[in-house]
């Protein structure tokens, strides 16, 4: 059997072109010869579609574009995803579903039995989960069709399993499947690849068949998709691997020759990668074609434009200095050099005057009042407005440019540094965005030496540096990964790294009490196990203290 | 058997407060000679405390805080709810339970069979439900203890009923209960008391077992509970009811004399009462006393400093004007008058040199571009600076007056006037505001009559009124209550309403559109079936058009 896995590039609610990518796969598939094609999960109507279910019509929409696409389908098959009515209740409206189309029909559907409810998914609030599964046969194969978390349930959490049924062991009990099938929207973080590929591998190789994994690939809000679709022989060999961060058509022959996996990319390139990728469809799905940041002269915002210029192009990147009296010469020039480096737009507006004003203006009021980070927010404050200015004046989206352990501790100004439509290395940890400028300048030199080498540094009083009031990142950026990626209490944190009591309560203490300013943050793009954002629910009025 | 329902307002996370209000409340209950005294749902750990569960230690805090509360239990029963572990695997880490204290010992356990995971629940993300469902025996009654949403299966939610469970079903037919208890987290939102009202009173008639329902009262971020809880007889009849929007120690004896429901408030008296409480509970309990808002003169930001005074007392409460070129007088004069009315403090910070400073900054940059509403946002922007610079300097918490219309549309700026801690109005339509604003002129003129007669205006330009770009309210209200409440689609509302089809489609478009902003927004308490934040979650980068 020959099989296609189309790894495509959705659009959430974008019906009518995701059908049409899914048409090109097709007709390529079908040129190449292939008995089926697998789409990924929901390519109908991209995913996550979250609150799009809500509107009755949409749903109405989808079924409709999905047998119209039934109408293009000739003697290569095609499984591909969308979302079905129940018809059975009590229970909720929904199912995620997967139809299997061949010569103009639906010829089975199959439905999603674990529905991943943790973390940035929310599926249990949308779908009723499968009732039973049985066997497909196609093409004189006995298929079984599993859409992704079904697979997924061999996994521990933390404490032990999460799901008391297991689909791939229903179909396996109920049928003898010659083929398991998965079609997946499974997002990446660092050290997905791995753990997907082996439990996936062991899988195939615990059942004694073929197994072929179709992912999506592309940036939604938040999550970034990685593709790197899979097919296993039923020895538990790989026969093909599909491109990380990139549509791809694969067409491989079960059984077919083995293939040596291609070596996961150091984990600095693929956090780039999958960086580039989310920025790049963030910007381009939301409509717009550029972008314009800041330019500190730090390593935040020079990494965000080397990113930014990867993924648009350089003409399609606007960089802004915006300096005071208190930035450096230094930082200036680093600014510039950069801006040169990357061949973007580059611009200068000072802030002095307009501080000044604004400051003036409030002079009666804070009479007798010392100064403090009143006023180096009306710096970064001032500094948002202009960029958000140039974004309105020119239409480019303007590019959040702060790190995870920034946003973390809340050393950020919410409505002036935190201004922006997407925070693009809001889920990278300050010493990973070092790691990143490093892969960035691999070839040559993009980001000046002193963007990386100098003290980190607001600039919003004067010899300020990040130090002053935090940890060195290499500690800060540990603590944050305990808390927030492992859930480890303080004291967990105290006994196990022998830091600081009170240093650690500081830092744990600051992540609870800075959520307010991450409520407020746009989307980010996840890199990371646990990233802010819809992935993490925190209450702000609360008052746990470990 | 007397009872007693402590209708208390716990804080997310406060483990030792929570407990302190329930021995508090404990003690009134056990003098007035209650033979079992009820407490809301999860009393112990507030609710909701969402992803403070995915920190194990808050999970064994809440369950020492439990032991130790058993300690202080002696004749008189209580029934609090708490997160207990779940023994048996696979499945979730926690349950939502209940346990039942008698004489210093936990008597008996009980655990949440319907896990409610749409618009604002997430239940599903942490707990598993209950596995089976038995009668609890206490000082000689049989009694079926549920919790929150396992009475509420009747309920017709759009296309059917959503569980295939019954719990109460469950325990009616495994025992033969003489009492049916409730114990609730059930929030706010507009036609909720009669909808609860109504169930109740036909859960309790159809077993013919009295019914005592006991609900957490107080705001939890976007949240608003309301107490209000209750307790019918074997024959439907109201025995008592609790206090709306405040703290409230219910004793009934079972059997007892029936009294006549209190009569619901007028909805906009409930509204303000909603609002009040959920305001002074979010300042409250993120450790603020005070608050600063801006005081444009028009009726929104009169509204809420009606509320923040109401809530906060007027020493609490700050106004400030931030007048342009194109404020008018009479403008001014509202806010000042507005201000004395409330007898709050009144400052003039007025933004036109600032406004002019910033504009120069970008006119190199803008050269030859014509004006826009670039230059509209920055006005907003520097003013919601200043009252950022405000909230920096003294403390207070700023609070953000736009309402639900102009926040669903975008009619607003984000980082100008969206800036802000929580978003009083934000789930309040203007038509509704107009009606609120006359609930609090209901006695004396509060708040300036020109306020609420003259044509809304952003006064960002010359005569501008809202009405520029907008339909009138009547309509656009009618408009975003189909579409954001009850998910109707753009045809289905052109059908329904005879609207014209371009002005319905245009809103419906700059709905989606603007979703991005809402994403930055700060929580919003939510008085209606379907509030912008957490219950609704909608993609930003999306393409359906309906």
């Amino acid at each position: 059997m020959r099989l296609a896995l189309a790894q495509l590039n959705t659009t959430v609610g974008d019906l009518t072109g995701n059908c049409a990518l899914l048409r090109d796969a097709y007709r390529r598939a079908s040129d190449a010869g292939a008995d089926l094609m697998l789409a990924p999960e929901l390519a109908i109507t991209g995913y996550p579609p979250r609150d799009l279910l809500a509107k009755r019509r949409f749903v109405q929409d989808n079924l409709r574009a999905l047998d119209e696409l039934a109408g293009a389908v000739g003697e290569t098959g095609l499984l591909v995803g969308y979302v079905d009515n129940n018809p059975n209740r009590p229970g909720r409206d929904y199912l995620n579903a997967a139809a299997l189309i061949h010569r103009g029909k639906i010829v089975a559907r199959r439905y999603k039995t674990l529905l991943p409810t943790y973390d940035v998914f929310d599926e249990d609030r949308y779908f009723q989960p499968a009732e039973a599964n049985t066997i497909v046969e196609f093409a004189g194969v006995k298929i079984a069709i599993t859409i992704c978390e079904d697979i997924w349930n061999a996994e521990d959490r933390g404490s032990g399993r999460l799901y008391r049924r297991d689909p791939v062991e229903e179909l396996a009990t109920t049928g003898q499947p010659n083929l398991i099938l998965n079609i997946s929207a499974s997002p990446f973080h660092l050290g997905k690849e791995s753990l997907r590929s082996e439990m996936l591998r062991a899988v195939a190789l615990k059942y004694g068949v073929p197994l072929a994994y179709c992912n999506l690939v592309g940036g939604n809000d938040e999550l970034v998709f990685d593709g790197q679709s899979l097919v296993f022989d039923a020895a538990g060999k790989l026969l093909t691997q599909g491109a990380a961060f990139r549509e791809d058509l694969l067409i491989v022959d079960i059984p077919g020759a083995s293939v040596p996996p291609v070596v996961p990319a150091v984990h600095c390139a693929a956090i780039h990668d999958a960086l580039v990728l989310g920025l790049r469809d963030y910007v381009r799905k939301c409509g717009f074609k550029s972008v314009v940041l800041g330019l500190s002269g730090g390593i935040d915002s020079a990494v965000t434009a080397a990113l930014a210029v990867a993924a648009l192009g350089r003409e399609n990147v606007m960089g802004v200095s915006l300096p005071s009296q208190f930035s450096s010469q230094g930082s200036l020039d680093d600014a510039k050099a950069l801006a040169g480096n990357l061949g973007i737009r580059y611009e200068v507006v000072p802030i002095q005057e307009s501080f000044a004003k604004l400051r003036g203006s409030c002079q009666e009021l804070f009479r007798g009042l010392p100064e403090d980070t009143t006023e180096e927010n009306m710096q970064a404050r001032i500094r948002g407005a202009i960029l958000m200015a140039i974004s309105n004046k020119f239409g480019h989206l303007l590019l959040t440019t702060g790190n995870k352990s920034e946003l973390a501790v809340g050393y950020c100004t919410l409505y002036g540094d935190m201004n922006g439509g997407l925070g693009v290395i809001a889920d990278v940890p300050k010493t990973m965005v070092y790691e990143i400028a490093g892969y960035i300048n691999r070839d040559r030199r993009i980001i000046p030496e002193a963007s990386i080498t100098k003290p980190p540094s607001a600039e919003l009083r004067p010899n300020q540096t990040d130090q002053d009031s935090l940890p060195p990142y290499e500690v800060l950026d540990v603590i944050l990964k305990r808390y927030i990626e492992e859930s480890q209490s303080a004291a967990e944190i105290i006994a196990m790294t022998g830091y600081d009591e009170k240093l650690v309560r500081d830092i744990t203490r600051k992540i609870d009490l800075n959520e307010y300013k991450r409520k407020q943050a746009p989307p980010c793009l996840r890199v990371t196990t646990k990233a802010f954002g819809i992935g993490r629910r925190v209450p702000i009025a609360q008052r746990y203290v470990e």
